[in-house]
């Protein structure tokens, strides 16, 4: 096609080769909306994680995708693509059916904690890899973290063999998992084309297909500190998780929670920690209650250790009343190398030097949280980060007083900061004022399992 | 957003700074399908030209305009950031309207060798800066200079002076003209966004305003050889240029002409030279006096130097009877350095090693003779170059006896292959008789002018 231009272009960037010229084929389809075949798919996530097409091209077929989208056949080729683009953890050696559970992320999202041993101590096998958090408070792996001597880079031999023997693992990502999908999120983000549908959906699940998991319990959080703001996309995001799950059988569940306020009471590493902990003795603030129970009931179901979602609950409140998800949660920290005094007694895990109260200048209703705002703050006072290489402050975070719809007097407290550096301290209090907002007139509380999808 | 896929993602690009912030506005408005701004428009060209945004976020940029388009508003900014992103050619200093003709290209196209002579032995100054070809045949500068002595990369003082002095100029870009065309041409290129008409449109008008165009006449090529293959498509392209030239103020014209064969008979450097020099002598191939004088009598109205267009014509044809226009062209080669005496004396002319027929093997009537077919023959031949780097041979190429609608009969000859290679002589008469096309019933011509947009 140069050639016609011939008096207008003096540069040219020559491509020779049939890589590039097959991912042009590929680029030209998808731009031209055509529907891209399995092994056009492979070929391109070959190619992209053996850098054998430029950024370059692939910014121009992400865009392509964003605009175009994708079919769900095409979605579910991309997802395998991605899981199979590194190493992949087989758990077919522990014999049962390993079912992973997942958020798309929310602020004080300390469910795992809590939910994980409690299946486990229902018979469902948990050998479970997480991230590290990215963003305003830190993921489940930096929350463990903050229990002195837990090891959560231990060695996959050693991993299996902790399900094997006491049922359940919660490590860091050891193994190059997907790693074709790092590097596309990595140039989604500074393209601006995170938020498609098809592109979310596939890095979710090929994460899960790469840790081994053979079925999928999915916490998608709607709402204001959410990634999906609002139920239609939301459930837009859960079809065609469920779509590909169908397609790749690996059986999904999605439960649309809300997070519109923070869930529980506590943000930051450590404070999730103890409410995590607090929790599985049996003090269970509403509304974590019903997002652990929901989740777990399909974790049961999906695990063939109980059809009735019902009865799946009730189980699941007996061992938290019987104290044997507690006593799961020790068995774990202790097999990890952690140090089981701090949970036995809450009080000597890390503390920030400064707590501080905000109180309530009104009588009235809390009439919003907004739980973005309170997760930037937390991550202002330390406890995420903005890189990979950034430092977590464990101590730091806020604890929250009251709940949407709660009933406060004056000069109530509405909740605490947790600081280490006094402007900081100064600065989020004057901020958290602002966002924990009361009204004068009753406030309806929302949902706070939205509605599941199957 | 990262923060809300924490436990998802562990590596990611972090992009810091305003500029690369303001960069991604810029990109999720035309993602989003919304009008860019002058001022957002010339800060992706100005960081762009200056290497201040990535590769990657510009291609993602130019698919969402190939998707989403661009308002003639917008590609007319476009054309003018890029115009001015270098050096621009003042020639206000020569005291007339610059009128330019530009060819969107195509096979056998000669007609600045003659028409800038032409219209300059009428009065209209004529200060031309050509680029070198890329493709299957040189461009005009090449053509250039296949006459020994032709400097086409004389000092811009002297350019100037030279169109004073003798009314004509033409030499090849020594300026930096538009240098965010040629990366953002080199980058579509390199991911399948050659194809947009806005992008085409500002790309051929911002090399036209940074050369000093006041008014511009083009030919736009369509058909089989030529970059826009249907009418449709070229029509708008021209509306488009039309639009940006008024916007610009820089009044255009478009001439819709027929690139279904090779224009003329020739198709190589020395041999089109030739050609432009037997038509400047009185020895007119049909469709090239067709497109001369089309072009020739709107270069003369928009330089004010005629409104009627007939009477144009006329006048130009004139100056071919009368010699003017060749004397112009032996002026113009003269003042460049290049020695006459082979424009007189033709046979002196680079001349190919092997010059053999291809004969027709029945009676009847030429039905096709495809010009990207013959093109991509003359660049195999050796006429054009892939890379700006590669030299060309002046002296090889095709030259046809026979055009479209001709009555032959058997062993007429259809073509000469002027060829410096035995192998690629066989190879090339081989392939120029399958694609030189003999029909046994009449056949009707195609219009050579298909029609003039203002």
């Amino acid at each position: 096609m140069k050639w016609v231009l011939e008096n207008v272009f003096s540069t040219l960037s020559i491509i020779i080769g049939e890589i590039v010229m097959n991912f042009l084929e590929i680029l030209e389809k998808k731009r031209d909306k055509k529907e891209l075949s399995k092994t056009e798919i492979e070929y391109f996530i070959t190619a992209y994680t053996n850098n054998q097409v430029t950024d370059y091209q692939v910014a121009a077929l992400v865009m392509a995708i964003y605009l175009n989208g994708m079919t769900d056949q095409e979605t579910t080729d991309l997802t395998l693509a991605m899981a199979y683009s590194g190493e992949v953890l087989d758990l077919s050696t522990l014999g049962e059916v390993i079912v992973d559970k997942h958020s798309t992320g929310g602020v004080g999202d300390k469910v795992s904690l809590i939910l994980l041993p409690l299946v486990s101590s229902l018979g469902v096998p948990v050998a479970k890899m997480s991230g590290r958090g990215l963003g305003f408070t830190g993921g489940t792996v930096d929350k463990l973290e903050s229990i002195p001597g837990y090891q959560t880079a231990i060695e996959l031999k050693q991993f299996v063999k902790n399900v094997e023997q006491i049922g359940i693992s919660m490590i860091s990502q050891t193994l190059n998992l997907a790693p074709a999908d790092k590097k596309l999120y990595a140039l989604r983000d500074s393209i601006s084309c995170v938020e498609s549908i098809p592109l979310i959906a596939s890095s979710i699940m090929s994460k899960k297909i790469a840790s081994g998991a053979q079925k999928i319990v999915l916490d998608v959080t709607v709402g204001k500190g959410a990634f999906m703001k609002d139920m239609e996309e939301a459930r837009k995001l859960s079809n065609m998780m469920i779509q590909i799950g169908k397609l790749a059988n690996r059986e999904t569940a999605c439960v649309l929670t809300n997070m519109n306020e923070p869930l529980g009471y506590a943000i930051g590493n450590s404070l999730e920690v103890m409410e995590a902990v607090q929790f599985l003795k049996g003090n269970m603030p509403k509304d974590l209650k019903q997002v652990v129970l929901e989740l777990g009931a399909y974790m049961l179901q999906l695990a063939n250790k109980g059809e009735n979602l019902e009865e799946n609950k009730k189980r699941l409140l007996e061992n938290i009343q019987n104290g044997k998800a507690y006593h799961k949660f020790l068995e774990l920290v202790q097999k990890q190398g952690g140090d089981i005094s701090y949970i036995e007694n809450l009080e000597k895990l890390p503390k920030a030097t400064y707590i501080e109260s905000i109180y309530s200048e009104e009588d009235g209703y809390i009439q919003e949280i907004d739980s973005k705002e309170v997760g930037k703050l937390a991550g202002m006072l330390g406890a995420g980060r903005e890189k990979k290489e950034d430092a977590i402050d464990p101590s730091v975070g806020i604890v929250l007083s009251k709940k949407v719809a709660d009933r406060v007097e004056k000069n109530d407290v509405l909740a605490y900061v947790h600081a280490n550096d006094e402007d900081k301290l100064r600065e989020t209090k004057i901020k958290l004022k602002e966002i924990v907002k009361v009204s004068n007139g009753i406030v309806e509380k929302g949902k706070t399992i939205w509605e599941v999808i199957k």
